[in-house]
């Protein structure tokens, strides 16, 4: 059937079977592509028959709909006319894991950065009021990315705005409330029944027709009428932000979701509907343990960057020196397992602080722990860093606060493309005062930086991609470079992951006749004055290479402190976002790959024309 | 009395009497002060009686208070040995006008950018629990900060973190709760009172006591707890989060708010203090209108840069545009005002949208706005950009939703120090794939970039500092420099308030027999190719100015530009904190002074020393 499906209005004719068996269709289809391409599995089976019965409901792409993340997104992507093409899923030039309005009208914003869909949406909708038309607006956010104070300042603003749109919540892990069942649902009734709607409108007119001054009556029945619905629902969070809910209800029940988003869609301001699904529905492994079926690597390990997981070991290493150390301290914001703390949180739950999707009081509060005199480790993922910057800078680079970022998944990051490379970390560090950045180019190499960052009593990031090759046992003290090869042409500079690369290009250029040194740069700041010196006095070239943005990389430093002394050319990340691939796919997309950078040498060094030529 | 205060300990053997003419000080020494340094004044006469009240119920420094953007920490200066140097409020080398560590062991955390204070604090007191000390954390949070989502995010990991710590929520504009007076005074009590804390205690016990599995009976009696405890106090926002409240309570009445903070230190949990103050208290112009006297400009002009305000001018071509052109809409997050909206949104109330301390989900609604046809203008100070850097990159350049940046205080910013400098923005700007960063040198400049940002279909941000000379009417494309005067031996590149610097720098390098050029870089991104290619091949040596980080700023990118053809000098903030001051204390202070420019380009052309022995 789902092969069948064009467009979302086709769900507008299908009975209820029809559309419980279109559930099942899709889930499989999602299973399937999912083990072998990798993405997000738990949270997107879990948001199947919330998708069917949202796109019933509404009339898509007229209706405008947000998903939160993106996260649970591919059943609105296989109903809205890329079930052809789901099988490229997360493959350079293929269907992306989050929505983008590149490739679907239905899509009207990039997703993947949690917490940002009220906002967008509450936006068109005052865009759609002003301009008089007509049609309806929705998120659709989970219950995690509601621990981003974002959605807060967003519920915020559209309790007081009255501005028309529907707020779906899927509670997959139930941390809003646990009110689930028919006790549950009896309430969602009887709250949309025109009983409780016009009691109180009854109450309301009541109190505005009683004299002005006679403040305490009209307290006292404000209370009443308070109390009275929280015996009704309980929704303290959304109405103290004047918001309506209706809810909890059962996300997997269609018939039932799309009784009570129809109603939702009746009201004149913002209407939060409840509702709670299982994570990994319908794919037994997957509901059973939902975390380890979140984020699923391909089967396919040709699509995963070769060598070693970085978070894997230096959650081992920092697990071994906390047992020595008891200052060490870990945050997250929910990113324990992906960053690699899980072991050390098991080990030392009261040493570990995860605070949800809340990036920002994650930094502040790492700030507050290392002032109090602990040695926080903050371990975030590069593209979500991005959200605490002001607080890096304020809170924590300002304060001196001795926080060590443990910034993961740095550079550029494969599959899940534009919305999560880490290619904009290396600006916004290197531009902070008094901040110390590293970047590892093999796991022997973190690890000396992590025996580093215990004896440093300022900020220190150390910044990695998600694999690392293991390299070698290695000692070198802070803002030490290290030569990895000497030459006479042109010197290579890179740091991380470019340094295999920088290794392998000089190989090349042996092999046609051009002599390259390479400097390992593993410190981004401050850099190894000395070495950096004597590399532009000694060389006629140097390339700088960097999987980050031109805009504060290293190689722009280093152009700088040249001051035409040599000829210095940056290699970075073009101007634009990068879409999903492979690691390999992204380096060659960025000219970052050694074919091109030697052919670009060759060329530079006056020997490009007659060796092809020749 | 007041200054024979060395140390907030004093307070505790003083009568009420004494700290109400205690108070009557603070506040005049306070307005003062203010009146003639400039600085924040209506909310620092608010907040002396419940700086009194803290400061005597804690021991400070051992407890360890965190004020929330200190523009509530005035009075805390003055009682913690700083009133003898208080009429250095602002200057450079002076007492500044936020909490600052560094100049007091009473100053935890450097504060200016809202709703971080609990974060910190709740650092502190894991931190604390973690090493097995005693000592009470508190934060004074405003009502305004409370909007910020960083807040939310706080509160939440507090509410279930269960750390020892007052918040007492400092609430001026009673725009949380407007449940002040003699009933909610007497529901303080009562919620204080055992018989209510034991009356709590019996359901929990009675609850717990309940057989398993008799989920109705025990939903019944959980909700009706609640709907008791809302009969007794409107505390349904912090209810949802778990956080103890006490309040609202008079934030004038000392003994009263005494009384409830020491009640507050005995919760094993995070407690919030509901205080209401006045705005501008005891000085009655302020009490009118404290919207004016939130931030006081100095009486002493000389401490102000000369030029016109950009934020007004701006506001008034916005008001005249939006009059032929219904799709104009204007984005705040609380600096309406500061950034001269008010009189568009006075003209437009619903092309207007002022989200509160915001500036995340200001960025993204932004966004939405943009992506539902409409041209919105979302108006920050450049040191708060910082805090939607994410939403920047994603929602706004990711998405091409062509919002329209009006980053105001841009660059250097004088007497507000460190936490307000504008001095980051350039790189993280221009970062962002695709977006158009500009930055005029005069007022004319500014409307003519803003008549290209209305026809500019893509994201753009125009960044300017407070004020700029009116300069003259002129019309110029996107990405066009302007050669402002040609040379021969040294050429500077400068953008906004550093163009002038460079055109008086020229002209004393021409009594000093050097030819220099000068060049607006209006266009930070994207670049006048040809006449930048100009310059590199024509001039031997080549300054860049800017009031900017080193990292990311423009003169980076020309030195990377010039591959070595030519000597690039690039000239900018240097990598620490820049402190209070006026404007041209602080470009005296970054090297940035035409005298200091002068001299070095002197020495570099080889004719420094002749000069200056001849």
């Amino acid at each position: 059937m789902l092969e069948t499906i064009s467009s979302p209005a086709q769900l507008k004719t299908m009975s209820l079977a029809q559309k419980q068996a279109l559930a099942g269709e899709i889930r499989k289809t999602i299973t399937d592509t999912v083990l072998l391409n990798g993405g997000h599995l738990a949270s997107n089976l879990g948001a199947v028959e919330l998708t069917i019965a949202l796109h019933s409901v509404l009339s898509a792409p007229k209706d405008k709909i947000f998903f939160d993340v993106g996260h649970q997104c591919y059943a609105h992507k296989l109903l809205t006319g890329r079930y052809a093409r789901f099988d490229t899923l997360r493959k350079m030039g293929g269907v992306s894991g989050f929505t983008r309005p590149r490739e679907s009208e239905y899509d009207h914003a990039a997703s993947g950065h949690a917490s940002d869909a009220i906002s967008l949406a509450l936006g068109m909708a005052r865009a759609r009021d002003l301009s008089g038309e007509d049609y309806a607006v929705a998120a659709v956010v989970g219950d995690g990315a509601l621990t981003g104070g974002m959605c807060y300042e967003a519920l915020n603003d559209a309790g007081q705005s009255k501005a028309r749109m529907l707020i779906v919540l899927n509670d997959n892990e139930m941390s809003i409330s646990r009110n689930v069942g028919s006790l549950s649902k009896h309430l969602t009734h009887m709250r949309q029944s025109s009983l409780y709607r016009s009691f109180k409108q009854y109450l309301r007119k009541l109190i505005n027709r009683m004299p002005r001054g006679s403040r305490f009556t009209e307290k006292l029945l404000t209370r009443i009428k308070d109390s009275l619905k929280t015996l009704f629902v309980s929704d303290l969070f959304f109405d103290s932000l004047d918001i309506e809910y209706l809810g909890p209800i059962d996300g997997h029940d269609i018939r039932e979701m799309e009784r009570v988003m129809k109603s939702a869609l009746t009201y004149d301001k913002p209407v939060v509907v409840h509702v709670v699904t299982k994570k990994g529905k319908g794919y037994a492994p997957a509901e059973e343990i939902p975390d380890r079926f979140h984020s699923v690597s391909p089967r396919d390990a040709s699509l995963e960057e070769s060598g070693e997981t970085a978070a894997a070991k230096l959650g081992e290493w920092l697990l071994e020196k906390a047992k020595a150390d008891n200052d060490i301290v870990c945050i997250s914001a929910a990113m324990l397992s992906g960053t690699g703390l899980d072991a050390f949180c098991k080990e030392n739950p009261e040493r570990c602080f995860d605070v949800g999707i809340a990036e920002e009081h994650a930094a502040a509060m790492a700030a507050g722990l290392a002032l109090g005199g602990k040695k926080p480790y903050l371990a975030l993922y590069s593209t979500f860093l991005q959200r605490a910057y002001d607080q890096m800078n304020t809170d924590i680079a300002l304060n001196r606060a001795p926080v060590r970022l443990l910034v993961d998944r740095s550079g550029l990051n494969g599959p899940d493309g534009e919305t999560h490379q880490g290619v904009f970390d290396t600006g916004l560090l290197r531009g902070l005062p008094g901040m110390t950045v590293c970047a590892p180019a093999s796991i022997w190499e973190l690890k000396q930086m992590l025996e580093l960052s215990l004896k440093n009593d300022r900020p220190m990031a150390i910044k990695y991609p998600k694999k690392l090759p293991a390299g070698e046992i290695t000692v070198f003290s802070i803002g030490e470079w290290e030569e990895k090869r000497a030459g006479t042409d042109v010197c290579l500079i890179a740091y991380g992951r470019m340094v295999s690369i920088a290794l392998e290009t000089a190989n090349a250029l042996q092999e046609n006749g051009v002599s390259a040194g390479v400097a390992n740069a593993r410190f981004l700041k401050p850099i190894d004055e000395t070495m950096l010196s004597r590399i532009l006095n000694s060389y006629p070239l140097i390339y700088t290479l960097e999987d980050t943005v031109l805009a504060g990389s290293l190689g722009e430093e280093i152009a700088t402190r040249s001051e035409g002394k040599t000829k210095v050319v940056v290699k970075c990340v073009p101007d634009r976002f990068i879409p999903s691939g492979t690691i390999s796919q992204q380096l060659d997309f960025c000219g970052l790959d050694r074919d091109t950078i030697v052919k670009e040498i060759l060329l530079d060094n006056g020997k490009g024309k007659s060796d092809a030529e020749s």
